[in-house]
């Protein structure tokens, strides 16, 4: 591990062939990892947000699918695929809308594949390599943002892009990271509701890393832009679609309509694995909506309350609202789909 | 009280020469009314938002000086101005943004100084009179309000502008209340953080009333808009300047530049004692700032922390980007200095 990467958090770490998640749910107040040692304990904590974040569940699946093969084919060389499957497909089921989880268990499976005699063979090593290979596009991104960024006074996030739903470093937040050694002097994030990611986790990682950020309530987001302290929005994204429309944490929409009305850049951040070349624009996207106990107060849970709520937890920013997507293999302005599949190649 | 009034909840009950407050600090887990006897009492019950909500601070305050009166009066018939004129000072710096507060304070010192003599004769009465003339006024303008939704499926609201914030009945609740008599079915109120004002209060005092109301994270408004499920944003306000501009809570401003993105119209629904003629534009409203404690995490209130909170609870809104001012004396569209000078007259 280079010094750089020491400078973030780890959410992941693989030890003694187990995976270790620091439970997300408890920061800031408690920093306590579990331990995990096969793929339905893997998928339960992408499904209850112990780890989230799009490459971050990609990485965790990435080392779910070793578990699993490791499992099974040592139990039952002759059947193994079977099981394997089935755990698989519990994987593919634990959150919706990030790509990266399909993405990292694709590649997962054409190893597996490409080695159905000796499927363990170099399968742990290219779990590590998918883990290693995003916190090294993060660096690259932060560089290219950071150039984008030239300039700017104050920078606005949103959710928690960072180490903790990466490899390490950050997309969104490794942007911010490389800005601040390179002048950047204002950072703001939203508090990010309901789960409140801002708040507990990004302006926590970024303390950690000694960086200075304010947080606001998201709805402040607006005024903010307003008094002209900010010249950029940067976020990251659960999933970019082939014209360029992005699907990020509820509230990124509002957050861009709001920007082009301030003159105020937007900049997504994404490694390529979160393009998702065969989504052809941002209305074929799964949006997960998730149980509004985590907006609605004990009391109204009720059986025939009156009181319901609307919790989808990611919307789509049309390309249209986008400045720019970075991404570990370069930068494309005014996104159309000419320029995102130019990413990819 | 007619049958309409008991149909909503009271924040501010006078019973027994002293002053009923319900503190909202704790609802909807905790239904409590605190007695206050002083104007201290009062100030204090305002500056740490037991009650809130502009016409609702205004009338625990002309309260308040009818008990600082009383008291100082009572003590030292020669003496009593001055101890009456610290209590009012008190009362004027429990909350800044509110124009109602100095508008119900003022209606008690002219009455007061018509009636030097006699100080206490008519002046209880004074008092409820403003808090009837509220209750009222709501009834008025929710029925204009409902005019002007005509045919609107869904609605939005922000904060609480209910009959917590008020006399009894509401602003922006008391038009959402004669509309849903009159056959609106979907009203969605957003959770306003950082206080909570849509979850805590709004949600609990429809339901109150038999009425179904959906609670959304504010970051979600644009979502739910581009869904094209609301046709208005029905809000209150704070203090209404004389071009038009409105403060009202933080991310009011927010959701008026997305509902004119979005073809939703804005509605601002209040008595025209929140009109304050002497403020010519929004530039020159007081914004209050409050602890960013309501925002961090406990964890990181330690001194020369790297985390910081910006704290904001108001915004103000350009009057361009209101469709409609409703007040007890009409309703006033795409407002301009000559439209609100006219509600007053």
């Amino acid at each position: 591990m280079n010094q750089r990467e020491q400078l973030s958090v780890r959410a992941l770490q693989w030890h003694n062939d187990t995976l270790k998640v620091l439970d997300q749910r408890n920061l800031p107040a408690e920093i306590r990892y579990d331990v995990y040692t096969d793929a339905q304990g893997v998928a339960d904590a992408i499904a209850s947000m112990r780890v989230r974040g799009a490459p971050a569940i990609g990485i965790a699946a990435a080392y779910g699918v070793y578990l699993s093969v490791k499992r099974h084919f040592g139990q039952a060389p002759e059947t193994w695929h079977d099981a394997v499957h089935a755990d698989i497909e519990t994987l593919k089921r634990s959150r919706p809308t990030a790509v990266n989880l399909f993405w990292a268990i694709g590649q997962m499976q054409e190893h597996i594949n490409g080695n159905r005699k000796q499927p363990l063979s170099g399968l742990l090593e290219k779990a590590k390599q998918i883990h290693q290979q995003d916190i090294d596009a993060n660096h690259r991104m932060g560089e290219f943002g950071t150039q984008l960024l030239d300039g700017a006074q104050g920078v606005l996030t949103h959710c928690n892009a960072g180490a903790l739903a990466t490899g390490g470093y950050g997309t969104a937040l490794g942007v911010i990271r490389s800005a601040v050694k390179n002048g950047l002097e204002n950072v703001y994030a939203t508090e990010t509701r309901p789960w409140r990611q801002g708040a507990r986790l990004t302006v926590w990682e970024l303390q950690e890393d000694g960086i200075a950020v304010t947080l606001i309530a998201d709805s402040a987001a607006a005024w903010l832009m307003k008094s002209g302290k900010i010249q950029w929005l940067v976020v990251g994204a659960d999933r970019i679609a082939a014209n360029g429309d992005v699907a990020n944490k509820i509230g990124t929409y509002a957050l861009a309509v709001l920007a082009k009305q301030h003159q105020v850049n937007v900049m997504v951040v994404a490694p390529t694995s979160t393009i998702d070349i065969s989504t052809q624009c941002g209305e074929e996207i799964e949006i997960e909506h998730r149980n509004p106990v985590e907006l609605l107060d004990p009391v109204y849970l009720q059986e025939n309350s009156l009181i319901q709520g609307w919790n989808p937890v990611f919307d789509v920013t049309p390309a249209a609202l986008i400045s720019a997507i970075v991404t570990e293999n370069g930068v494309v302005t005014s996104p159309t789909e000419k320029g995102v599949r130019s990413l990819l190649t």
